[in-house]
């Protein structure tokens, strides 16, 4: 599929934040009210479109698991469609466009076949959603780095970098990691102790929002037995012991503390 | 200095977003018209002040190295204070507040003391500031984790954990490290090809924003023949490659090409 463009066709990716719709940036909310067309994610929180224009298309292109939806190879395609008939068209993401979000293959897609594109950075859930419950990624003397990983790789595989990442002593942030949670804990008990906490975040940000905390031992049982399922914010490191109690939905002490 | 406090004090800590007033999340521009007393750092955009209340009490805290400026205790014991004497009161931090902004200190001291507490999650330069260049953290197949470090650790130390960044394929990002640079560079150098491209990002997402992309083996040079200083992001990764060219103000090709 090929198609022509008009010269002054201009495509923004936005972030749309972590999903509570107030927490998307004053300039991603213009690009709402400003755009002719928005495709969007599965995890965009809908209120925000009813800021869009009342002729506004609305394009639904998200991708979840499991369930037949759009391949990359598509949207990348109907972007160029909508692209090639209007003006103002905007692509809106769950997160951050370039955290994990393949926005910029999309932007180079596009950028590839004449059209313009502009990136609106979001707040990405990976900091977000530790902080929803109260845990800050860095804190100084506990954590002065924060690793952020992907649990799905194109490649099916775990990260081999999520061995190193393991064995250094940085808050460790998994992403779409809720399939590999076995895996990934497995991994991290071969460098960190046992008694390590973990939170697992469910809906971050959202009215539904759920988390549950346990140490590397016992996240995995803890995890099912309360049905936290995606969309979830895996959280590795010491900084888990500073979640807020009121919010944590299980009993699980955590065995490790770290004077404050 | 103890102060007590009305049962209604709540202090808002919240992200400024990366230096574009524009990138501020719509709940802390709403916090912002809302405070009595607002308490902020020198990385705040200060044209965000203006939406604040005509009778809002407007503190700078900044710290500025090299400068005399407020100390970690002051600033505790100034938010201590308003919280005191004033039922809205908010931190406005440049970026996000957990992301070394020592917010979660902040927090934790205000809580001890009987003070609610609230954190509202900015977009960070971390992610935003390679963005405006048109770096993506990540890029599927190219770099699937990015980890983000401070340059400027509470020992004054290089964080033990670069190393293992340094070994990972993983985008890293370092924020306050300029003071830093040539020793982070020589750390890179025995583990990454000495091509292996880096940016440096000044001033990102502001009109003064400036950036210079070189190598491993050259970008100490690159920064200091540019001028490049303190605020900036620094991108160690193959990502690097994908920074616009029409933004780079040194031409300093890039050795390295991957595939897209």
């Amino acid at each position: 599929m090929w198609l022509k463009t008009t010269a002054a066709a201009h495509v923004i990716l936005a972030g749309a934040g972590p999903g509570d719709p107030e927490l998307i940036s004053i300039k991603a909310m213009k690009a709402i009210a400003w755009a002719e067309v928005i495709l969007y994610d599965a995890l965009v929180n809908t209120d925000l479109l009813t800021h869009a224009a009342p002729t506004c298309k609305l394009v639904f292109v998200g991708k979840r698991k499991g369930t037949h939806s759009h391949s990359q190879d598509e949207i990348n395609q109907l972007l160029m469609f909508y692209a090639s008939r209007y003006k103002r068209v905007l692509r809106l993401k769950g997160g951050d466009p370039f955290v994990f979000g393949r926005g910029h293959e999309e932007s180079q897609y596009l950028t590839a076949r004449g059209v313009t594109t502009e990136i609106i950075p979001g707040i990405s859930s990976a900091i977000a959603g530790p902080a929803a419950v109260g845990i800050p990624v860095t804190r100084r003397g506990v954590s002065e780095s924060f690793w952020v990983i992907t649990g799905t790789l194109a490649s099916g595989n775990l990260s081999t970098d999520l061995e190193l990442a393991a064995r250094s002593a940085s808050t460790v942030v998994v992403l779409m990691g809720m399939d590999k949670l076995r895996k990934i804990i497995t991994l991290f008990l071969k460098h960190r102790s046992p008694f390590e906490p973990v939170a697992v975040i469910q809906n971050a940000t959202l009215p539904t929002q759920r988390i549950v905390t346990g140490s590397i031992n016992t996240i995995t049982a803890v995890t099912q037995r309360c049905g936290i399922t995606a969309p979830a914010v895996i959280v590795i490191g010491k900084v888990v012991q500073y979640a807020s109690l009121a919010e944590i939905i299980n009993q699980e002490p955590l065995k490790m503390k770290v004077a404050v």
